[in-house]
């Protein structure tokens, strides 16, 4: 890896309730790993942006964060949306989906990894072994239909599924290369193809287009499983999961499925990948029941953290941006397995603020 | 509720894999039982259907057996298909869908209860109170692109979810109605609507008209959920969930995840009701890999034979039928609740026939 020479700017966006909180604590976590690591500091230029945004000025999605986020290195997300805040014509105010496309933001990587001081949701003791990443293809598929939908005449809507072979072969490329790396990790490094393949002749082309991709990598397994069995298999041996690949709605079920079994959202990040732009953003919402108290537990956040970190380290082949990642996740993990602080969403009583200087205090513990 | 005086006469699909080894022991459980409630014996026709019977005969669902179903009282169902029996353009061969389309089967009915003897999967004492019913949309959704989607040129496919007001009112008042009953055993009474209603038209349809339908069920209350949440959720705290209503999609993959929770689908059966016809079975598949060897769990086939004869006791008034199916829910309870015999699948050595010999000895126990 070459050493990176120009600074790095990220476009950040807190959005609405919790993301405002657990945002400004992901930034100061960064800015202490990333000394830590030896690295030059990132420079944040942040945005508002998301639902109280629109309340206030009309608009969701400024030009101005728009711009940030085209013109810089990373996308950081905090989360938006609020239950009484809708466009006019009803719908809600999700800007994240509007990035998706606008950035071709095609793989939505949702990792999902159980470690020491998570809840014990699944009482198999093997559980502690779930380690599994679903990618979920977010450019197409069901979602394909947003803005496109048709109600006729009070009587009958449809909405329509997109698969197309270039969407599918690319992030079914991208999940054989991260399975690559997993293995590379000491992970078996199986793909395993999430479809309905019996019944849809999209969900079969899907599969079809998935094993011409795959069989350009002979050395990794490939699997194929329906999304039923798979969500049953889920909640069963999750821990036999590797990497999953699947289409934009099935994605969404199974990853927040799948953070149920590491005690909900609360550890969940995840990063939404395209060609030239990375955004990165806890699964979790905004969370307008706990918003503005300052207890809502920053953890996926910096774990989305760790994992811009990570995708800046390979993109600009700086060993200290991976090091600093690797620091997040392991004062992340060390403070939750000594139990330094609990977060009250585990039963604890550490609030974001405590959690937060809890974390950046392990940064030292972990080195 | 008046007697019955005619005989019962019910069509009989084993099918393939284990459905031909648990249905011989499910008519065998539904004689015993109806004998004890004192009921007239059902007549069983048994007909031959799916993916071996199409491989041996060319046909999949044949005329006799189709009109067999169409003119008796019930239906009850094992299980069909098999891994590599195709028809010619390669599709599976599932004429259970196409049951459901001949017949308006519109309500997928999948009751997911834990009692003792089963699996604790989840390591929460609450979850113990697991008792929900997911009603599945079953005649449109995204199923109405069965046989109809589009491959372009191999290069896209799309597939089209229909959702109608008729379709969306049917199966919204089922699933009320299916509340108000269970409130008359102590439960809440809550309907859930799940959906993706802030992305899609037609789900925001799907929304609306439920909410028309709640309107006239003012004594029983509603929720709202997005199917993503829903799936964590019922992974979170399945013990809040009462009555949920969605798209036969999400129906799918949702009622999976659910027997995932009390271990699997060995105790879940399911019940496919239309205005003018019922058809019974088990959740579970043909299981290519342990048919033809004894093995099998006859639970959620006897399950599904219970909530046949609860639905015949209400179609025709009689008593003793449901009487019936109450013996048989308690057999079953018991047998596993006092280890008298214990599946293979939860870890015991009792195969098909010890299973089916320990309920049907139960039913004098329970009585
Ligand atoms: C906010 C919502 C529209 C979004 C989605 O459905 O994709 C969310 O659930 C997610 O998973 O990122
Ligand atoms: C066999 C399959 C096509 C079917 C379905 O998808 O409906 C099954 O999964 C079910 O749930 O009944």
């Amino acid at each position: 890896m070459s050493s990176l020479n120009n600074t790095l700017k990220i476009a950040v966006l807190p959005g609405d309730g919790i993301g405002r909180e657990v945002m400004p604590a992901c930034m100061e976590l960064i800015d202490a790993a990333v000394g830590q690591a030896g690295a030059p500091p990132l420079v944040f230029e942040t945005h508002q942006a998301g639902a109280q945004h629109y309340a206030e000025t009309g608009q969701a999605l400024p030009a101005a964060a728009l711009e940030a986020c085209r013109t810089s290195d990373a996308i950081l997300f905090g989360a938006m949306g609020w239950p009484d805040i809708r466009f006019p014509d009803g719908t809600e105010i999700i800007p994240q989906l509007d990035l998706r496309m606008e950035f071709g933001l095609f793989a939505g990587v949702r990792p999902i990894r159980w470690f020491p001081g998570l809840p014990k949701v699944l009482s198999d003791p093997r559980a502690e072994g779930i380690d599994f990443v679903l990618v979920r293809e977010q450019t197409e598929g069901l979602f394909y239909a947003r803005g496109r939908g048709e109600v006729l005449n009070n009587q009958e809507a449809y909405d329509t599924m997109q698969i197309t072979r270039a969407g599918t072969e690319r992030v079914t490329e991208f999940a054989f290369q991260l399975a690559a790396q997993r293995k590379r990790r000491g992970k078996p490094g199986t793909v395993t193809c999430v479809d309905k393949a019996n019944v849809f002749s999209s969900m079969a082309f899907f599969r079809k287009v998935f094993d011409e991709i795959a069989a350009k990598h002979p050395e990794l397994h490939r699997d194929y499983a329906y999304v039923d069995a798979l969500a049953l298999n889920m909640v069963k041996k999750p821990w036999t999961l590797d990497v999953l690949v699947t289409e934009n709605m099935f994605g969404d079920i199974l990853s927040d499925l799948a953070a149920g079994l590491i005690g909900g959202m609360g550890m969940a990040p995840s990063a939404d990948i395209g060609d030239t732009h990375g955004l990165f953003q806890p699964a979790h919402g905004t969370a307008p029941d706990i918003a503005g108290k300052g207890v809502a537990n920053p953890g996926a956040m910096f774990l989305s953290g760790a994992m811009m970190l990570d995708w800046l380290a390979v993109k600009h082949g700086d060993q200290r941006l991976a090091d600093a990642a690797g620091l997040i996740e392991a004062a992340v993990e060390h403070t939750l397995s000594t139990k330094i602080a609990v977060p009250m969403e585990y039963g604890g009583s550490a609030n974001c603020a405590e959690m937060t200087r809890s974390v950046i205090g392990a940064l030292g513990a972990v080195r």
